[in-house]
């Protein structure tokens, strides 16, 4: 196995527990992170709201104290240009793909060393929904037995970023550089001025708005777009848009 | 990375947790060894005599009601072959070779294959003391930061049962089929489409056409469209162009 010549960028990490329960699992998560050399945690509507008290953060309390509690996905994957989701499940009816934690911890590592990523872990309950998911460039499946899938959330952090401080990097020699990917934010804008296209030229049935932006976004973020071709595409779109708006206007 | 031919044999191995104090943490424990197909454990003095109730044993009842409860190492390692401690040191004045986790688990497999392991996880507050330690061949450190070495308990049982099980399966990579690419004539034509919506829009300056049309093509190239997206977007733009048409038309 080959290592990454420069240590994993574990400060473009960013851990995110979306709608967790136990604040104990919430300081727990905090501790391995803290013990494998991530410090930046982003919680979305966690369950109780008084997390940062955990007694389970044993020698992480700052790193919880700088956590960054936000309201939804969005915003805790906004400057992030790869999110990656997590699952113990095989085969859902996926409508991404499934990695394994090796294949895509490489992944992980290589948009590390020029921008940022997300990875998110769901509530202890009912993991990441299909909403969540949409938000996610692709999935990463922790190789627990079939018969058995379900994990403590703050091992399954444990085990995630443990697996991504060892650096490990694809075996097939140098890859090219990729371009600095899109952050999610420029992709939610292109998802959004698209949307407003197509909803003026009526390709959108008001009934399906919902599912045609999910799938709409799916869609931009299997495209894995640099940030620059998003600004183009934005660019592009924006023209568009004002022209059916400026006709809309002028019939008016 | 080299697997083994064979599953690692996960039934030869013993986990024994040497004097815990939080019957919590054998609960987690118990519930990561099943994770990942490891069901024996050992329990030597804990401080907390009921700690078979443990909640924390999400789905591992059966696992914790077999622990078996000893009072001596001597005792819980009676029947392994080779004997493993753990820790998060560095440096002591070792009189144990020190491995890393990815040397001792080629040793550990290697074993499991013909005989019983035992890998013992000292106390949450004080580790595996000198005297614990003379029972064991070799120590395997687990890679956390020099600044924050100790780790929760139970997230290191996973971390170290997470990491023999790998023994087992082979490197898969991508579980799922990537989906058709799009054929370049499907490109063309959405290079068309979006090339005639930006004239519209006024996107396009009639003297850079040329450039501008290399230029989309090359962009939508890097995209790497499935063939359905393709389809997709294709309609989307068509029915994008339709409206600045129609409208066009309206004005005149």
């Amino acid at each position: 196995m080959e290592r990454l010549k420069d240590p994993p960028k574990l400060e473009n990490l960013r851990i995110v527990l979306v709608r967790s329960r136990n604040p104990l699992n919430i300081g727990a998560a905090a501790r391995a992170m803290s013990n494998f050399g991530a410090f930046h945690l982003r919680v979305v509507t966690p369950y109780e709201r008084a997390f940062r008290e955990a007694v389970s953060a044993v020698g992480a309390a700052a790193l919880l104290a700088q956590a960054e509690e936000v309201d939804s996905i969005a915003d805790a994957t906004r400057d992030c240009g790869l999110v990656v989701g997590t699952t113990a499940i095989g085969h859902r009816e996926l409508q991404h793909e499934l990695y394994s934690i090796e294949e895509a911890t490489k992944k992980i590592n290589k948009t590390l060393a020029s921008g940022r990523v997300a990875i998110l872990f769901g509530s202890e309950k009912t993991g990441l929904s299909n909403h969540d998911l949409s938000h996610c460039h692709f999935l990463l499946r922790i190789p627990t037995r079939e018969e058995h899938r379900s994990m403590n959330l703050a091992q399954a952090v444990a085990i995630v970023v443990y697996e991504i401080s060892r650096g490990c990097v694809t075996a097939k020699g140098k890859s090219k550089l990729s371009p600095a990917a899109a952050d999610m934010e420029s992709i939610n804008r292109i998802a959004t001025a698209l949307l407003e296209a197509l909803d003026i030229s009526g390709y959108i049935h008001r009934r399906s708005a919902a599912t045609a932006e999910e799938k709409l976004r799916r869609m931009l973020r299997r495209f894995e777009l640099s940030s620059a071709d998003a600004e183009v595409l934005l660019g592009m779109l924006r023209k568009i848009l004002w022209k059916l708006h400026t006709q809309d206007t002028r019939r008016c």
